[in-house]
């Protein structure tokens, strides 16, 4: 059995920010716990903002920062931008975000989401003395199909994917490769609601394979192997 | 708190068996509950498989039934065929897949994912007298990413997404509609193991808006609205 739970009670995150110290704080981990954090308030924590120019509305200033964020523009409309960013993801304007900041700043994405989340594995190691795994969490929409889920945009201590190689008859499967992190991220989600301040939540006997290593930039697909092509350069 | 609960027991499903009377045979439910079925044991239970041709082995086989279950071919390499289904899906090789399949047979996606899971919540009602939702879930990959989720492609009960209008301070979110059910279909994959013979599985205390007359292919997203061409027709 899986357990998902919100954690409670974190004040609004600041820049200089300790988030370990806030969440253990806020709550009681155990070894093995998968610590799911919103993109966002790792963003806040390590002053990832971006504000609009003098006379620029926050929309406009959005689509200008994601140009700027932008390794690749992959697809335009008027209501969306995609890119590719620099750590290789592809999302809607380079993820960066309004909602739940305050004044008219806009956030960004932490530079290096993975070193966020070492970070973070290591203050709560030193708070709690448990040894967890983190997961940073962001929104992200997928052609065809209507709706976002969260995927993973940084980890530390667990194994992204969760290679099949065997059913249950011992027959050998074709393609299977399950990303665990991008699933736990979906599932806390589950938990929490945009206007509901809950960006920190705990996935609680989850099976899965240690890794200290590893890296959400490993989930980015090479584009030898990508069927669907990433666009030009900026 | 979420949790997720395997449920295990379930014997080896038939065509013609009722899942309704198997999943009530195995657990205990209680209203509200979101039970996650694998799309696999949908389709053994409705009797959607296909055989390889005379000498044809089953990859071969499956190349040639997706073909054939297409309605549009989206991207085509040599290990994979992405095609947009009847449904309106887009995935791999129509969701065709040999894996947990006994002897030769092959299994295709439901002819209608929604009915089956309507089916199968009136199923539950009556065997239970509890009111609970059915997602069918089914492993999609996504472009340029690596590592497969499940996504819903079959409903009932529940609302597939999750508009959220306003965030924390009460401005207006720009595009947040989280994509629930197939959150609900990914967190229920971390609970088992395609060798491990669990299709499945219950989501308890999820806060969802019931909705009995929704579909998963409501999550179709309009093709006039989205950035990805889906490619000719066959």
């Amino acid at each position: 059995v899986l357990t998902i739970v919100p954690v409670e009670g974190l004040p609004e995150v600041c820049e200089g920010d300790d988030l370990a110290a806030l969440i253990a704080a806020a709550t009681t981990l155990v070894d093995g716990d998968v610590v799911v954090v919103a993109q966002k308030v790792v963003s806040k924590a390590e002053g990832a903002f971006a504000e609009p120019a003098p006379g620029e509305d926050r929309e406009a200033a959005r689509r200008r920062l994601a140009r700027r964020e932008a390794a690749r523009i992959v697809a335009e409309a008027p209501w969306t931008l995609i890119v590719e960013t620099a750590h290789g993801f592809v999302c809607a304007n380079a993820g960066i975000d309004a909602s739940n900041v305050l004044g008219e700043r806009l956030t960004l994405l932490p530079v290096d989401p993975d070193a966020s989340a070492r970070r973070l594995r290591e203050g709560l190691r030193a708070r709690t003395g448990r040894t967890v795994a983190v997961v940073v969490g962001d929104t992200f929409g997928r052609p065809w199909r209507l709706g976002q889920t969260d995927v993973a945009i940084g980890l530390a201590g667990i194994a992204p994917l969760r290679v099949e190689r065997v059913d249950r008859d011992g027959r050998p499967l074709t393609v299977t490769a399950i990303a665990v992190v991008d699933a736990v991220a979906a599932a806390a989600d589950l938990v929490r609601r945009k206007a509901g301040g809950v960006p920190v939540v705990v996935v609680r006997g989850l099976d899965y394979d240690v890794d200290d290593d590893a890296t959400a930039r490993d989930l980015v697909r090479p584009a030898a192997d990508d069927l669907f092509p990433r666009g030009g350069t900026r």
